[in-house]
């Protein structure tokens, strides 16, 4: 572990009152799936632009169905459309919270969550307050997540955006300890909004501190099946992707055996 | 006016049930403002950038008292810690909610609005639901203007974001309606988050639905003085700006007997 990363992790051990594990580097590397429909698992369908409209959401739920997606990932405003138009499907509703730019208030980012949770969302994906992390500002960064995930049920999974186009390689440390110790679901690389996507070094980074029983979540300019495998392989574990037809479809030629 | 517009102005006016005025031309071309002091008193002082931290809102409220600008507009995490700051000042407190795409539910928008207003903002710049507005569900875009607007006291400023960029023509006229007939104090054009900001046709577009007793900010990629005072001269009554120091500074040269 670096000089800088061993200093920062004795900095939130002191400020938040908790002990960290150490990254663990020989979690990166998962198994790969190796066919189409544990890839189609694994993606979260997403769309997430301001200007779609309710027929770009009917073809979005329409793709989720026949490509057996993990879910869709959608705004808030097209949770309870979800619900109703994907009842009788497998398909999961994943919604965005304090999106895309993460400084709602905590109140405003409960309401967020707990609402969409009561229309029919199943995951929660919400963004981290950027600022306060490079305000030093720890503790609300934690009890922020801390409070969204006890204000759902247990059965809602949440994810904790930390923005990684916006840190640098210290706070992408401290973030991911934040949200192993908030107690979060997944830790998630990037919303699409701030510049670059998802790297295949943030994506081991998170993993190291993620362990075993976190999960990651790659997202942000995944568009080739190259790319979502390389995103696999380097520990995440649910891809967010836009482009979700093209990869799969781009697919077929590699593994046209089924 | 074109048949497309007069089409859309008959639609709104018999799916809201209202009377909406024709676009009045004549209001574009406003006074500008001839010295320095009164183009800052028309200047939302902007920082909205989500890896900003506490000691950048530090420096933009020492920028705001000491030009003289209206007010900080600044996320809503940052509202409390501003109205400490600024407390014996006489700048005001923008925020804004929903932002910048827009698709949090009207509750979700309605909390995040009173939240800002109780813990000190003046002025709240919520971005409209666009996507509702391309399903042509114009109801439910002026319903939720109106209900933002009825849950703030009656001394805060409404400004609703309409975000030019992912509009055409036509939408942007009936988005300019719908907010004239929802009672906001100002019609926005941009967040800065999606494209291209603000344009003089716009602002004049705008400033023709608007009338005399709504304002028009005009916001997104104003950089520099004279493009400040075009957007003035074109109908905009006030300009959101991050740029504003330097716009200032630049204008020394123009007005040096100052």
């Amino acid at each position: 572990m670096q000089e800088k990363i061993f200093k920062i992790k004795k900095r939130l051990e002191s400020e938040l009152k908790l002990e960290l594990a150490p990254p663990e580097e020989c979690l990166v590397g998962s198994k790969a799936p190796v066919n189409k429909a544990s890839l189609c698992e694994m993606i979260d369908h997403t769309l997430l632009k301001p200007e779609a409209a309710r027929k770009n959401y009917i073809a979005l739920f329409e793709e989720a169905r026949k490509y057996g997606f993990y879910s869709v990932c959608i705004p808030p405003v097209q949770v309870e459309f979800a619900a109703r138009e994907l009842q009788s499907d497998a398909v999961k509703i994943c919604t965005v919270v304090g999106f895309p730019l993460g400084y709602s208030t905590t109140n405003t980012k409960i309401t967020e969550a707990k609402e969409s949770m009561i229309l029919g969302a199943d995951e929660i994906d919400m963004v981290m307050n950027v600022s306060a992390l490079k305000s030093f500002d720890y503790e609300l960064v934690l009890n922020e997540i801390k409070a969204i995930k006890d204000s759902l049920n247990k059965n809602i999974k949440l994810k904790v955006i930390i923005e990684t186009a916006l840190l640098d390689e210290t706070e992408k440390y401290a973030a991911a300890w934040i949200v192993k110790a908030a107690g979060a679901d997944y830790i998630k690389t990037s919303t699409g909004f701030s510049g670059k996507g998802a790297t295949i070094e943030d994506v081991k980074l998170l993993k190291s501190i993620a362990g075993k029983d976190m999960g990651v979540k790659a997202s942000g300019g995944i568009k080739s099946y190259e790319q979502a495998m390389s995103m696999i392989e380097a520990g995440a574990s649910r891809l967010g992707v836009s482009s979700s037809v093209e990869i799969i479809e781009g697919e077929k030629g590699l593994f046209s055996q089924y």
